[in-house]
C-alpha cells in the first residue's frame, strides 16, 4: 500500500509542505526513518531529531514545522493523524464471512451471515454475533451471550453465559471473560462458594487484552463503558464499574466492587483495594496500591524505585525502626525546648 | 426457580417471622432488593438499611432480627445460609453425561460413562475421569492424568502428566496445571533446564480461578490441600503446599518451595518470597511481599497506601535520606545528652 | 530407566568414588534420597547432610567429596551435572512425527515431515514450521509465522502473524506471542488505537512461561536474544528487547521499550517501568519496582518486608510523616548548633 503525501493532506485536513506526489508505505520512528516512511513528531524535545530524519514526510504540529528539513505534513493532533495514516498503510487483514466447518455452533444460536466464525469456535444455545463481527478459532462463547456487530475475539476468547459485548471492541487471546467472581461464605473452616449470578457487559470500542479476566458479578453485573482499553493480564473483580475512556496497562488488578471514573489511566502493575471509588480523570503511576477512595483528579503514586541491594537492606532497616525515630526525636525536642510548627498534633509516644 | 419461605424455612433449620407461603424467585443486595428477591445481612453496620429493603425476606442472625420490618429468616449463619439458598435458586446448567464426537480421548484413557466430555477436548493416554466429572471445551488433559469424581473443568483447562485433581474440585477457563516449574543449572553463561519430575496433587473441593498456573515439583510434588480456594492470575511456583481451606485472591504469586498454613487469607498480589513457611491462621493483606517466615497466627501487611504523586515525591526523597536523618539524630543526642530507652541498641553510625 | 554409576562417570567426565556397577533409576533431594536415587550437593551448607543420606551416588564438587559417606560423583559443575543425568533417566516423551487430521493447515503454510502438529493446531498461510518443531495440541500459528526447528510449543499456545521462534524454544500453554501492543493516540476523550507492525523475534534455546504474553513491536520488532528464560505469567510491553541468558521469575511486568541486558536475573513480580535500560549482569531481587536505568552490574531490589498489621500501620503512619519529621529535626539541629556532615546539602524545609 502506497500513498502520496497529497492524498493524506486532503483526508485528513493537513497543510503539506513539500512535494504532494511523493508518495510513502510504511511508518517509522523519527530516529531510524528512512525514504518512502511516515513518521511523526509529537515530543517538542525529539525536535532536534527532525533535522536528521531521513523520512519522507513528518506529520507535526505548526509550532514544531519550522524545524523540519523535509517534507512535513502539520496537524493539530499529530499524534492521532499518524496513527490514523498508519492505519490506512497497514490494513487489517479481513477475515471472510462464514462458519468455519469444525465451528460448533448450537442450533438455537444465531450468528449474521456477514460474521466470521474460525475453527473450533463453540458458539452457545441462545448467543446472537451481530454483523461483520470475528469470533476468531478456539473462542468459547457460553449461552445467551450478545456479542454486537463488528466485534472482534481475536482467536482463544472464553465469553461466559450471558455477557455482553458492545459494538467494534475487541478482545485478545487468552481472555476470560464473565468467570464466576471469587465470592465465598464461611462456615466452620470451609468456604462455602456463593453463587455469583450477575454478568460482565462490556461497552462498545473497548479493548481486552490477552489473558486479561473479567469476573462477572456477584449479584449486579461488572461493567465496562464506551472505550475502556484494558492491556494484557488485568483481573478485573467481580462487580467492579470501569467508567469510559479509561485504560489500564498490563498486570494491573482490581478487586471486587470498584468504581473507577472515565478518562483515568491507571498504570502497569497498580492494586486497588476492593469497595473503593476513583473519580474521573485520575491518572495512577506503576506498582501503586490504591486503598483509599481518590475524590480528586491528579497524578497519584505508591512506589518506591529501586536501589542497589545493600543501600535498599540499611533504609528498610531505618524505616523499621521509624517508630523509635519519632520517640528519640521528641526527647530531644523535650530536652530542648524546641517545637515546631510541625509537631503540632503529631503523636509520637 | 421459586420457593416459599416456609420451604426455606424448613430446609435451613431457620426461624421464619413473616408469610410462610410468601415466595422468591432472586437475590439482591439489601438496599436494592425488590419484591420477590431474598437478601441478607452479615454486616451488622448495614442494619439500619434493614427498615427500607424491598425485599420479601431477610436472612439474618438473631441480634439483628428485631430491626427487620418485614419477613425474616434467622440463621446462625446467615451470610451461608445465603449462598445455599441462592444456590438453589440459580441451579447450574447440567452438562449431559457423554463424549462430544469431536473429543480426541486416547484409546487407553478410562473415561467415567457419566463423565460429560466437551467439544475438542483432548484425553491422553492412562487418563482417569471419574463419575459425573465435567471435562470442559477445549480442555487438554495430558496422560497419566487422575480426574476423580464431580470434579469440573469449565474449559480451556490444561492438566498435564500424571496431575491428580480430587473430587468436586472446580477450575477455571485457562489455568494450566503441571507445567514444569523454572529451574535452571548455571553453565558458563548459559542457563540449563532441570527437569521437573515432581507432579501436581490437588486436594477435593478446591478452586482454581481463570488463568492461574500451578507448576509441577522439581522432585517432590507440589501439593494443594483439601478446600483451597486460588482466584484468577495466581502463580504457585514448584513444590509448594498450601494448606487446607485457605484462600488466596488473585494474581498472588507463590516462589518455589513456598509453604502456607491451613485456613490462611492471602490477599491480592501479594508475592511471597521462596522457601519461607507461613503458619495456620494468617491473613495477609493484598500487595505486601513476604519475605521471612511467619510463625504466628495474626493478619500481616506490606503495603504503602498511594498518595498524590507531589507528596509522594517528598516522601519518597525523604525515605532515601532515612540514612542520613538517623546520623543527624544521634549527632544531636550527643550535642544535648539525650538518650531515650528508644536509642538503645540503635545502629545509627 | 536406569543407569550404572560407571555410565554416568564417562559420559560426564566424573571422577567417581565407589562401585561403577552399581545403578540408580530416580533423583531426589539430599534428605529424603532412598537407595537407587542420585542426588547432588551445589550448597556447601548442606555438606552435613552427607553423612546421612541415602542415596546411592551423590554429585558433589571435590571440597565436598570428602564428607560423604558413600559413592560420590565428583564434578566440576555438581547441579548442571546433575541436570544432564535426570535428562537422561526422564527421557522426554517423543511426539511422532505427522500432523494430526484434525489440524487445519494453511495450503501454502510449509510444515516440514519430521515436525509434529497436534490436535486442533491452526496453522496460517505462509507460515513455516522446522523440522521435528512440536506444534502442540490446540495452538494457533496465525499466517507468515516462522517455527525453527526443535521448537517445542507445548499446547494451546498463540503465535500471531510474522513472529520468528528461534530453534530449541520451548513456549508453555496459554503464552501468546506477537499480539498487538498497548499503543494509543489521544483524540479529544477517545483513545484511538496506533497500529502495532512491528514483530516479536525470540532467539534460539529461549523458554517462555505459561500464560505469559510478549507483545510485537509498535514499529520495530519486540526482541528476546538467545537463552532468554521466562517463567509463567510474564508481560512484555512492545519494543522491549532481553539480552541472551537473562531469566525472569515469575509475574514480572516489563512496559514498552525497555532493555534488559546479557545474563540479568529478575526476580518474581517485579515490574519495569517503560524505556529504560538495564545493563548486562544486573540481579533484581523479587517486588521490586525498577523507574530508573541500571547502569552498574550488581543486586538492586526495592521491597519492604512484611510485618504484623498493627507494626506495619504504625510503620505506614511514621512514613508518611517523614516531611514533619525532616523540619523537627532540622529546627532542632538549628536549636542546638548542631551540624553533622550529613546535614549538608539536606534540603528540610
Amino acid at each position: 500500500m502506497s500513498l502520496s503525501l497529497g492524498e493524506l493532506a486532503v483526508r485528513f485536513g493537513c497543510e503539506l509542505r513539500g512535494d504532494p506526489d511523493a508518495r510513502v508505505d510504511s511508518i517509522a520512528p523519527l530516529a531510524t526513518a528512512h525514504a518512502g516512511s511516515v513518521t511523526f513528531l509529537a515530543n517538542p524535545r525529539l525536535r532536534s531529531e527532525l533535522a536528521s530524519t531521513q523520512a519522507t514526510v513528518v506529520v507535526l504540529d505548526a509550532k514544531s514545522a519550522d524545524a523540519a528539513s523535509g517534507a512535513v505534513l502539520i496537524a493539530a493532533n499529530p499524534h492521532a493523524t499518524f496513527a490514523r495514516i498508519a492505519a490506512l498503510l497497514y490494513p487489517r487483514s479481513v477475515e471472510p464471512a462464514g462458519v468455519h466447518p469444525s465451528a460448533v455452533i448450537a442450533q438455537d444460536a444465531q450468528v449474521d451471515p456477514s460474521a466470521h466464525v474460525g475453527p473450533f469456535a463453540c458458539i452457545g444455545p441462545r448467543t446472537v454475533v451481530g454483523a461483520r463481527a470475528i469470533i476468531g478459532a478456539h473462542s468459547i462463547i457460553e449461552d445467551g451471550v450478545t456479542i454486537e456487530a463488528d466485534v472482534r475475539l481475536i482467536g482463544r476468547v472464553t465469553v461466559c453465559h450471558g455477557v455482553k459485548i458492545g459494538a467494534r471492541t475487541l478482545v485478545r487471546p487468552g481472555a476470560v471473560i464473565g468467570g464466576a467472581g471469587f465470592g465465598f461464605a464461611k462456615e466452620g473452616e470451609r468456604l462455602l462458594p456463593v453463587p455469583q449470578v450477575g454478568s460482565v457487559i462490556i461497552g462498545p470500542d473497548c479493548e481486552i487484552g490477552a489473558n486479561t479476566t473479567i469476573d462477572r458479578g456477584a449479584i449486579e453485573d461488572t461493567v465496562l463503558e464506551e472505550g475502556v482499553k484494558l492491556d494484557n493480564q488485568i483481573q478485573i473483580g467481580h462487580n467492579c464499574r470501569i467508567g469510559a475512556h479509561t485504560a489500564m496497562a498490563a498486570c494491573v488488578g482490581l478487586s471486587g466492587s470498584v468504581t473507577v471514573g472515565k478518562r483515568c489511566m491507571i498504570g502497569g502493575m497498580v492494586g486497588i483495594v476492593g469497595h473503593l471509588s476513583i473519580c474521573d480523570d485520575v491518572a495512577v503511576t506503576g506498582l501503586t496500591m490504591v486503598s483509599h477512595p481518590i475524590t480528586q483528579p491528579g497524578v497519584y503514586s505508591g512506589g518506591i524505585p529501586a536501589e542497589s541491594a545493600r543501600t535498599w537492606r540499611r533504609l528498610v532497616a531505618r524505616f523499621k525502626r521509624l517508630d523509635s525515630f519519632a520517640q528519640r526525636l521528641a526527647a530531644v525536642e523535650r530536652a530542648t525546648g524546641t517545637n515546631t510548627a510541625a509537631t503540632q498534633g503529631e503523636d509520637d509516644d
